[in-house]
């Protein structure tokens, strides 16, 4: 019989769970279930009041987790027909920071009825931005101290990560702050309600807890001058003690084994990060191949054999990716996104219609007209900022520029030229790295987009100059979830001794394969040097004109 | 009985009569006439062989006027149920530079079988575009010889005005120059049509064909340093005899009174331009009051009454639009244009389906979706260069910007960004000529555009800071060349001595007009600081990135 590995990826709407071969990676079974609660962005559920959430709130239910756990995994073992025995080991990946306020036994503080109807209580997603005040603050104060982890963020700690977070439940419900035994990662809740034992993991810890192998978390005293209520906050709330990738979290417990239908003691593996997670999962265990997650937004992350600061990525953590190795992470805030933006405000009438002819979505239709256009050809140029710049410039009030129109621009022109600046701002983040020594020679895509758009795949290699493979699996999270199962069953149960031996085993690329055209790439090349040009006036403060529009927009909106 | 005049406004696609009461201006019958051969821009008519012409190319067939007149005059005169004695004078104005090549007795060489498939035997249009080398070479050589002239041109010599057109004859079919006894605009072809007398007037000759009041045309050794054969130009195929405004050219011949119905000897007024005859329609016979011609582009005529170097301006004529001042003009080439592109590239389907559903048509649902935000509220600023700019950088190869836009950003915002960018490039260049001693207190706005959309207008009051009024005549053009055939007959005969007279009985505004918003203006006086950081930066050389994808795509283009 083979024997198999479950991992549960933890999205922003639902959980995804995936039965693996462990020998060989084939994905035999997969199962959704979305929460019953999604995200709670405008108020609370009935059952807690309806209470109205303020604007950029973004919260969760931690019910709706193991619920996930209940539905999906008992679904993919009947679908693929496999008996709890022949499954050896379970590993989760969740959105970053998403965190909670549990009491001492891990109980949510928002499942006891004393505190239902309090957002602090509730889980804060990744997307909650609304301790953007606290985030200013300690940013701030960083500099101020002059504290040198801002260096491992690319100088900024953003308002989506976990202290700021902490400090927000601190600042608007101080009662809430003190009557959370322990605020963690919701990835940790999961695995601790899986194995009873809770447990850090090394990578949110890095990546959005401003902790780090060498250093720690910063010391008590930095808390402190944040706000003295906040000194302990590591020693009373957190723990210094780190779990690194890999590892047995523990067994599942009884309990669990009932929600999973899952043997008792199976193995579970420290909880990871859906982006870093992919990685491996990508076939990238090494120095100088980048993983691209290419979605509604991109996520770039690279290996480095060495310790290096480069400006403006999101965060670099030692063994946060794969153990022996620094991870960099850098990222793209508009990709998918920015398309849909095209699709939902600029589609003429007469395209929909061709496409509802001719038996096409409109991204498809799209990309036949703009894959018939040259580079160079429509004389445009866009910055990809619609959604602010996430790397190199780390500055969220950047907006999107076009340029270059005439009376003869065709839609189809400025869907590709929107293309072409995505790749053009995965360029500048390359090269960011190559000029500080983490080399990137070759690029794997995985997530969304390169199952669905071949020109950009095409596009990305003519512009980066580099090959770009393709993951073979379409659940990159999920899969390296389990894949990280299989390592924390160990080879003696059939799993596999690292990560890099699960890679070589489970992880694969697809036939497929984009490589640069040298025509293509000579003109992109003229093109990346005016991108260059603007993306520097614009974004390095030689003209604010976006930073000081956006200010005038909100004092006229009031 | 009341007396009549009749003007006659000859277009880019057809002609249209005025019947005008002479006493207060109240027009009584209108006729369109269609030109049967329109502009001729793919090839010429089938019975000249339909010959292929070259991009850029744009011609007309001279008949197409004579029809004009066969027609639309004598149906207004039905219309209006006046007896031919009632008519007292015709006036005409045309589009311009638009010109061509006749024998001696005024035949046009295309109608003469020999000449007839020769694409330079016909009219040039005012918008064919092709001496742009003749034009360059001339622009270069008086830069390098130092003639003053181009100062009065905003430093060149557009490839659209009657030089270039003549030397590219002489270029291109040396055949066609020679037997060109006459090169003339296709204004004073008709009039000479009408009254037997060659008459050359002051307007397009000041403003298209480099002659001043001062100096006359540029002196022979000029025309001889374009090339030897051009030596003689003025001489042998123009006239030094310009006729001013106003005055009468002639009488109507037998022949063109069996063509019109109008007796013979009525009085025909020297032509003027349809830009030009429409500012005393618009009631401005003196200083500081703007005309715009809002229409496809901005036309921008303002009187002043000293010589004054306006950089940037289209050009400034001594008596050229009202004798004893100088008539500057300035232009913005892309703004009913721009709102037709984002009409025709931009609109949602669902806009498109609730505007049928509403009854309205699309611009119309723009309007009222963009007039419900305030000044500044959508975080976007455009520059207006899709199609290049006219004033005050002279420079046809910028293009369009479009900056600030984010995911949220929706279609009516940036349709009211296009609108607000043409208000800039209208306060740019009406602070030019502010900055020179040419100053504007009060527009007056005349064309198609003022009555198809308010909120433009108001936009314009508040960026501008001035009062605008809209002139009372929707044909600005026809009713100028009707109350210039109301001079041309006289006071004696029933008309007026001067065209300031005319204009104070013919003319009016309408009762609504537009006061500048203060609030608004104030955030207007912020954005529009932004735009012109943004115009010198892209304008003026300090980054030539529209020039350089132009050339790239010209050169991907092949």
């Amino acid at each position: 019989m083979p024997k198999y590995v479950i991992g549960v990826d933890f999205g922003t709407e639902s959980g995804r769970a995936l039965l693996v071969d462990v020998a060989d990676g084939r994905e035999v079974a997969t199962s959704v279930h979305p929460y019953a609660n999604g995200v709670l962005d405008e108020r609370l559920p009935a059952d807690a009041g309806g209470v109205r959430l303020e604007p950029d709130w973004a919260l969760q239910d931690p019910n709706d987790y193991l619920e996930v756990l209940k539905h999906a995994i008992p679904a993919v073992l009947a679908e693929g027909g496999a008996s709890p025995e022949d499954v050896i080991g379970l590993g989760i990946d969740f959105t970053a920071c998403t965190m909670l306020p549990t009491k001492a036994d891990g109980t949510p503080l928002c499942f006891l009825p004393e505190y239902r109807s309090r957002p602090h209580a509730w889980v804060k997603l990744w997307k909650h931005h609304a301790a953007q005040p606290e985030a200013n603050k300690l940013n701030e104060i960083a500099r101020r101290l002059g504290y040198a982890f801002l260096d491992r963020y690319g100088g900024k700690i953003s308002s989506e990560w976990f202290v700021p977070k902490a400090w927000q439940i601190l600042d608007e419900d101080p009662e809430i702050y003190e009557h959370a035994d322990r605020l963690l990662e919701a990835a940790d809740w999961v695995v601790w309600q899986l194995t009873g034992v809770e447990t850090r993991n090394l990578t949110t810890a890095g990546y959005k807890g401003i902790w780090s192998k060498h250093d720690g978390f910063p010391p008590n005293e930095f808390f402190r001058a944040l706000d003295p209520r906040l000194e302990r906050l590591v020693d009373d709330k957190l723990s210094r003690k780190i779990a690194e990738l890999g590892q047995r979290a523990g067994g599942l417990t009884e309990q669990a084994a009932a929600w999973t239908g899952l043997r008792p003691d199976t193995a579970v593996a420290v909880a990871n990060v859906d982006a870093h997670v992919a990685v491996p999962a990508a076939t990238v265990t090494e120095a100088g191949r980048m993983v691209i997650i290419m979605g509604t937004s991109n996520c770039h992350m690279v290996l480095g054999t060495e310790e290096r600061i480069v400006p403006g990525m999101c965060g670099y953590v030692e063994d946060g990716i794969i153990p022996g190795f620094f991870g960099y992470e850098a990222g793209q805030s508009c990709v998918g996104d920015h398309f849909a933006w095209f699709t939902e405000n600029c589609v003429l009438a007469a395209y929909e219609r061709e496409a509802e002819a001719r038996g096409l979505n409109i991204h498809q239709l799209l990309e036949e007209k703009a894959a018939a256009l040259q580079p160079g050809e429509s004389g445009l140029l866009a910055l990809d900022w619609w959604n602010g710049n996430r790397s190199v410039l780390v500055d969220v009030d950047l907006t999107g520029l076009l340029l270059g129109m005439t009376l003869l621009t065709r839609p189809e022109e400025i869907y590709r030229a929107l293309i072409e600046a995505t790749a053009y701002g995965t360029r500048v983040i390359i090269e960011a790295f190559a000029a500080h020594d983490v080399p990137v020679h070759e690029i794997v895509a995985t997530g969304g987009l390169p199952d669905r758009n071949r020109l950009l795949m095409q596009i990305y290699a003519d512009v980066t100059g580099r090959p770009i493979k393709v993951a073979r699996t379409h659940q990159g999270g999920a899969l390296g979830a389990a894949m990280h199962g299989a390592v924390a069953a160990g080879a003696a149960a059939g799993g596999y001794a690292t990560i890099v031996e699960a890679a070589r085993h489970m992880a694969g690329l697809r036939a497929d394969q984009y490589e640069p055209n040298p025509d293509a790439k000579q003109v992109y090349d003229q093109l990346y040097a005016e991108y260059v040009t603007l993306h520097d006036y614009f974004g390095r403060g030689a003209n604010d004109v976006m930073k000081r529009l956006k200010n005038l927009k909100a004092a006229v909106r009031g």
